[in-house]
């Protein structure tokens, strides 16, 4: 399978080259694979930021352990959760369902309200936590999007989250970082892990059968 | 690229047909797909359980509002992260690394330090949170890759981990259930998702770029 192959050709890389720009057509490619990416009950509780602004791509690094991929990469996406669940951002995503099917339906109607009958009253930080484990299958997705682009990328959550939210205005947008993305061509001669052996635990140690 | 057609064939299949079953040289490509998806410092924090048996699949479908693809279905898959981050846990994997490049590396060894002071002191739930985001990573490859296969799945959070850690005995191993996917085929005459637009916030309000 050809995506068994692009998944073994991938890999975190640590040095970026800073000459080489990722063509728009294979960023905008990349983030329709996010887009389509599900996510529970269909929410999609994230949004993602392309950093262009080298000014803040170096006030990221800073907080980023001073990962050198967050500035030499060609571009710098940033995943960002909702902070919460809200009566609003739930509706805007049943209406929207309604309005591109050009029906109601009694079923999701009825969903609709269990959501709403739950989600908002959770805590924040709960809700926080789900809509983050649903940005990271657009996050996945990405990855995967950017390895059939041949276009390298550093998956990262070593960063300050709180710092990059307050860096991007995040907080005003009621959102809230979870792991960022470099994108762009690897310096394969500068990069110590370029060549090296990818390394899985073996199928008896991940995967097992209750019979 | 063929990764979106994919990921546009798909989508969260409401009815099975549980007289098809997917053929194990499949069923291997999905699992190997989740293998060789990244994770944070490549711990892979989490396993897959296949669940063939049917009793099982019943009591699992009991805590998950009945839905019949648990049973109807040809397989159900099950992501379980670790309850938590353990030295033993870390020094496998940084371990299994070594043997696998065949040489040990300064920074790689002061990194597996760095993880070893920190990560098993936290609280377990912060960090079997952050195994769970690892899972979703997994999660997203395999349906990724059950799409290629031409395999429906259903990816599901509508279940209780609590108590199908108890039906599977997942305690005993720390490991948590985070998110199930049964694997199969649609019934298309009998599900109301079937043949229904995919729907999606459009791009201006779910990327923006930071100038």
């Amino acid at each position: 399978m050809e995506l068994l192959d692009k998944l073994n050709w991938r890999y975190a890389t640590k040095a970026m080259d800073p000459t080489r720009q990722v063509p728009q057509e294979k960023i905008d490619r990349i983030i329709e694979a996010a887009r389509l990416a599900p996510t529970s009950s269909g929410l999609q509780p994230y949004e993602i930021l392309i950093v262009k602004n080298q000014a803040l791509r170096a006030k990221i690094k800073d907080v980023a352990w001073n990962q050198a991929q967050v500035v030499d990469a060609s571009h710098l996406m940033v995943f960002a959760a909702w902070d919460n669940y809200t009566p609003e951002r739930i509706n805007h995503m049943f209406d929207l369902t309604n309005e591109v099917r050009g029906f109601r339906n009694e079923g999701w109607e009825a969903y609709r309200q269990q959501l709403l009958s739950t989600y908002p009253g959770r805590d924040a930080q709960v809700n926080f936590e789900h809509a983050a484990r649903q940005a990271y299958i657009g996050f996945s997705a990405a990855m995967i999007a950017a390895a059939f682009e041949e276009v390298d990328c550093t998956p990262m959550e070593g960063f300050d989250p709180a710092a990059v939210d307050s860096i991007l205005n995040l907080g005003e947008r009621h959102l809230r970082s979870v792991v960022i993305l470099p994108l762009g061509y690897r310096k394969a001669e500068d990069d110590w892990l370029a060549g090296l052996a990818k390394v899985r635990r073996p199928l008896d140690q991940f995967v097992s059968e209750i019979d």
